[in-house]
């Protein structure tokens, strides 16, 4: 027998990424860039509103036999479900993002899936934006910079929820080998960064440099990374290194460019 | 008027602290070392077994109602109360070590006490503890050293509740201005050291550098820190400089000095 058409084998089966609370916004943002690239399992509470790609799950993460099912054949998980408010009571973190990221850890090891993505949340790290510090910081002058190496500093119970998701990714990757980023996902627009707010110019997260950061963490090979999700703004105060470095990050947008909602196409220097 | 005794302005009060999980080994060797210095209130799910210094109330951790009531007029909170257990189930450290702390600091804040002390753990730091570096790093020539500045790193679900009660102190320091010191116990046994068992020996914390090391604790001001609690051990892997420092503690116990069982009065070189 001779194999005249190699093509089955040489191109590359796309890989089976779990995207849990995808209707929500980063998900929204993910599958923007990204719908075509991969073989999608959607999983939400919330039924689909519109045209999704692949399956969808309606099913709250908190429902472990449900998530359990939900892993099968998966080689990534990208998990976003949760309580998305800062202001969220702690009964509702504690449930919602503590105990369902647990959850998704112990499904993701039992069901031999490679990679999981977690949404952290610029909220774990919020209070080394002290008053000393503010609006300096969110300036592009200054060269105050987090690394992702300081201790989680949360400014609400969200933002403690999420540096606990992060330690629960550290114990599942020291204890059973699976790869683990945490993205501590910036302040993410669709279209323009906002206006008059200038925190959230220096962590902005532009829809494109989203789905392609999540994409990075699909495609590249890690072991436990904290990466900040952001856009490559003036005004940052997170460092990009880690996201360059380890997933090869190479983001477009920069808040700085600009102008009112307006883009202003030839940057100032 | 003159005044001709100035005795009671003088001497000063005693502080009160509550002590929770105070049934507990570390509880008994605090109240071993400094039941006549406080005004104690212990609190445990399980009542007395034996003569106890000051008020006891008998209240499950996770009973909100209980534990505020408990902070009534307390000065300063010892809390150990929770699942000791290092292999103990998710669901039991989610309930008792993460939404039990929580409780404590919530209600700790909403009593005006003024600073919180917080039995963290070795385990919270365990997975540093690698193939490649053990057992070398458990020996007194090597130089590996944590200081309270690295990420959490849990060997278990145990450790990471841990980790999370931390994070959980660093945001009510934050937000209320409440003194915070987490301690990371590290083999907390009566006696003599651990025999036979290397790694117990470069953790081991003596009851009576326990007890002084939550005096210290009692009566240090501080911000948010975290501290390692072990005796001043040749073995040791955990650096002391910030319970030095900040607490003013002074270990008097070593595990070198003690050959098997026996104290050594030489110790070696």
């Amino acid at each position: 027998m001779v194999l005249i058409d190699a093509a089955p084998h040489t191109e590359r089966m796309a890989q089976s990424v779990l995207l849990t609370g995808a209707a929500g916004r980063v998900g929204t943002a993910i599958l923007g860039g990204l719908s075509d690239d991969y073989e999608w399992r959607l999983l939400d509470r919330d039924p689909p509103t519109g045209d999704q790609p692949g399956e969808f799950v309606v099913a709250d993460i908190t429902d472990g036999e449900a998530v359990r099912e939900a892993m099968e054949g998966i080689d990534v998980v990208i998990h976003l479900a949760g309580d998305p408010r800062p202001e969220a009571p702690w009964n509702s973190v504690l449930t919602n993002n503590i105990d369902g990221t647990q959850t998704v850890f112990e499904a993701a090891v039992d069901a031999g899936v490679e990679k999981v993505a977690f949404a952290s949340s610029n909220h774990a790290v919020g209070n080394y934006e002290t008053e000393e510090r503010t609006p300096e910081m969110y300036r592009a002058h200054d060269d105050y910079l987090l690394d992702g190496t300081e201790l989680p500093r949360p400014s609400n119970l969200y933002g403690v929820s999420k540096a606990a998701g992060e330690t629960l990714g550290r114990y599942y990757h020291d204890e059973y080998d699976l790869s683990v980023v945490c993205v501590r996902i910036g302040n993410l627009t669709e279209g323009h960064p906002p206006i008059d707010y200038e925190r959230g110019q220096a962590m902005w997260l532009s829809y494109r440099d989203c789905a392609h950061l999540f994409d990075r963490c699909i495609q590249a090979d890690y072991d436990y990374e904290i990466v900040y999700g952001i856009s490559d703004n003036d005004r940052k105060y997170y460092s990009l290194e880690r996201a360059r470095d380890v997933l090869d990050y190479d983001p477009q947008d920069n808040s700085a460019h600009y102008d009112g909602d307006e883009r202003v196409l030839e940057p100032d220097a």
